[in-house]
């Protein structure tokens, strides 16, 4: 009995590798797309990665995984698979239940909609034109709808806006949400009004030094080198292009990132590659011998982002972490920057300022424009308010929470690509991925009271170690609110993150700590 | 009756799209191995390459395809389909009564081998190492017999050999070839050994001028640009790389070409853009209407190799075309190269002597090279000879063709990756690829009597249109007898490319032309 057991076991690993590595072959050809394609390329492509997708769909929901899933589920020695076993047969039964009940259909139809509707973004972002967006975008949520509303009853959910979050962040609701949130959003008001009034106030004027794209090229490789994302070696498993905006993708030993360069905002490209290169290491560190089985992936887009910007800010934006590579970058960069004071860099890195968009948004108001698309889509999937007041509430929004006044659609309502792609549910996760580093980053302190000094004076490894050993080994092992919990022994809280930034702020504004 | 038919043709040909989509995704994938990919994401490659081709062999191989075409065969209405409903019809079903002979274990088993003896190839060429190639080379022939005995049934040919051949360059027979390159071979060695006593001999030091590899990547762009491949506009449908050994790969809109720069061999990026783009701008100009159908494709690696030699040699090594872009060429180079003549430099790239490597072989030698391997291959198939004894035929077969002596196994039975990788048949498509262009030429020379003038004057468009039109456009409309014959009006003969070869050869070297 139990060899027959772990035949079925086998199997249905088999069959999840064929859906990874199909899904790599995918990303890679998204990439290519995004770095290297030629312009008339894109029709081709959009066929390919139609295909592959059409594929990957009917190998999530072939009757046979159905049907070794139901012998696993009612074979008498279940209970004879270890832990890791265990979590794969559950990741791949709650996948496989989900695909399952999503109709053909609607799966193409959607596949379909948010292809039209993100180029129809596009261009109504460049001419400011909501009119012609809005009725995509009403589709949009039409289709989601239509799809929470199946994945609510397959997965339990209280809510159908429970269920798209749980695609992004399982076991994470609304409401649980909405409470952390809550706490968080005074706690930033209260901050950011705080430093708004500060007398003194750091002098920004560094960042706007040219520095020629060349130059900046070399100061990217330097970074991904002292993050330990190697992109140069001989036995690499990363590399760096240029796009519009930066992202990474991959899977373990052939993760890229991208970034972009501006000649007179080099701190652009600076803070973008650390950010992806917290992405990539990620996905690099995951425990080798999970590699195609379903422990052997991220854990949640939150968690992914909580390790972005653990590196870009909590360690790249720090006086340690610039303490030991300034000198370093001034090597590279020569007179250009040889200038530049250690610590008036580090406080115009962290100027603190109320913007109108999301990803210029510095550390304290950042998670602001989080919570006001959360509040929307929790709205919006409640029935409580419609596609067309939108412009509305987002403009009441930004001046309500960040005392700004939006003055057009390109700067509002049209900035991010998420809900023209169809994705509902995922805003949450970055400001879940900082609450998550407040409380790492206090773990952290607890294990390692002298990473500081570490950082400043021989790097990253230390860091780079503890979050490898902590987080990323362990892969899709447990669902965020356990992850956490595992890791720091506790449920999460918004208070280790305000913590953070109030000890942080308040020591780079000159203020008192209270 | 009539819309049935319709129907089961165009289920065929969804079938066919989604095979022929599944490989142009996995090019991209090799592609990108060879070009872009960190070296630790071989493994993970690797993985990705065997599952899209085990999912192309099922699509291939799919039992509804089977039924398709028995349907359609059966149909009264067949008669109904046109010309090329019926040639697309017929080419899914050669491939697919191939693909359906070949048992799974044979496929797998050979994918498997070709694997491991290239990597054994790559390795025994560095350190001039027969002997442990020597037993995987026999496994691959061995491997290449069963599957041509089982393949010569299916495709009703006379010999086994007749049947790799096939594979390659379809209708064409080892019978035919041979009487071809018997006729070829003598055409070449009178002509080699009367340049070899010509007292006239071109001067070659130019072509050891240093040029920085920054400036060659500048020359590389505008040669496509003069041959009209594009690959830097906004609707530019190909792009330039860099590998160890140059070549093409893509389809229609997406037709990617690679090249080596060396500083002080600066004539080697020169010929290998241009035969790059000869190769792409077929793959460009196959008829569009036929993306997707079986059609338009290639019509055979011999007529693909016609069509890059054309561009490299006909058109790329003629005084015409120098006429025209040698003052372009002094222009972005600037002080390196303004002492060059045109006369003199023409005569340069177009030196005749033999040599050992085919790769490097002039117009005039490389037909032997290929008769060399040609014969070899004929022999092995046939039984007469076994693969211990081809350092011995190899060696004696060069001194007897070119006169040159072999030195080791690196420069001789090793120097070719085509028999690590199991490609038998594929040789002599090479020089059928010249034999091509000469009649091919021939019927230019008719059509268009002031080509050359024009090619002097304005560039290339008259040549690429003409090719276009005549040879690209048709895609896999006809077999390459066939295509040749509907194309020059005549049989495939050596006549019109000895009598090119002899025509150039006498005037560079100012040689009497009897």
């Amino acid at each position: 009995m139990k060899k027959d057991l772990s035949k079925v076991y086998a199997r249905l690993m088999d069959k999840f590798k064929e859906m990874i590595v199909l899904s790599s072959a995918s990303s890679l050809l998204g990439w290519d797309m995004m770095t290297m394609m030629p312009p008339k390329g894109i029709n081709l492509r959009s066929q390919q990665l139609a295909l592959l997708a059409a594929l990957g769909h009917r190998m999530a929901t072939d009757p046979e995984v159905g049907k070794l899933l139901d012998t696993m589920m009612q074979h008498s020695n279940y209970e004879v698979l270890d832990a890791i076993q265990k979590r794969n047969v559950d990741l791949i039964r709650k996948s496989y239940l989900e695909q399952v009940a999503l109709p053909e259909e609607l799966v193409t139809e959607m596949q379909r909609q948010h292809s039209i509707a993100h180029d129809v973004w596009r261009k109504a972002k460049t001419s400011n034109d909501w009119k012609t967006f809005m009725p995509e975008l009403e589709k949009n949520v039409d289709l989601a709808k239509r799809a929470a509303d199946i994945l609510m009853k397959v997965k339990k959910t209280d809510t159908s806006y429970d269920a798209l979050i749980d695609i992004y962040e399982a076991k994470m609701t609304a409401k649980d949400i909405d409470q952390l949130f809550t706490e968080l959003r005074s706690g930033l008001i209260w901050l950011m009004d705080k430093i708004k009034n500060s007398p003194y106030q750091p002098d920004t004027s560094l960042l706007h030094r040219r520095i020629p794209i060349d130059l900046q090229r070399k100061i990217s490789i330097a970074l991904t080198q002292a993050v330990q994302y190697d992109v140069i070696s001989k036995n690499a498993a990363g590399r760096i292009d240029e796009t519009e905006h930066p992202f990474t993708t991959g899977y373990y030993d052939d993760v890229r990132i991208t970034t972009h360069y501006y000649e007179d905002q080099f701190t652009h490209s600076l803070f973008s590659i650390l950010h992806e290169s917290g992405h990539a290491l990620y996905e690099q560190q995951i425990n080798p011998e999970w590699i195609f089985q379903p422990v052997g992936t991220a854990c949640s887009m939150g968690i992914h982002e909580s390790q972005s910007r653990f590196v870009e800010n909590i360690v790249g934006r720090s006086l340690d972490f610039w303490t030991y590579f300034l000198p370093k970058l001034k090597n590279i960069a020569g007179d250009v920057i040889s200038d530049f004071d250690l610590e008036r860099f580090v406080e115009a890195i962290n100027l603190v300022t109320p913007t109108k968009i999301r990803i210029e948004a510095d550390e304290v108001t950042y998670g602001l424009h989080v919570i006001i698309r959360f509040n929307i889509e929790k709205d919006l999937f409640a029935g409580n308010i419609s596609v067309k007041d939108l412009p509305e509430i987002w403009n009441q929004s930004y001046k309500e929470y960040l005392g700004v006044k939006i003055e057009n659609y390109t700067e509002g309502i049209l900035q991010d690509m998420h809900w023209a792609s169809g994705d509902f549910g995922y805003f949450p996760c970055y400001a879940l991925g900082n609450l998550y580093d407040g409380q790492l980053l206090a773990k952290m302190n607890q294990d390692m009271p002298n990473w500081h000094q570490d950082l400043a004076k021989d790097g990253f490894t230390m860091v780079k170690d503890w979050l490898g050993q902590n987080v990323h080994s362990l892969g899709n092992l447990y669902d965020p609110p356990e992850l956490i919990k595992k890791i720091t022994t506790k449920e999460l809280t918004v208070e280790p993150y305000l913590k953070y930034l109030n000890d942080k702020y308040s020591r780079i504004y000159k203020m008192p700590n209270k």
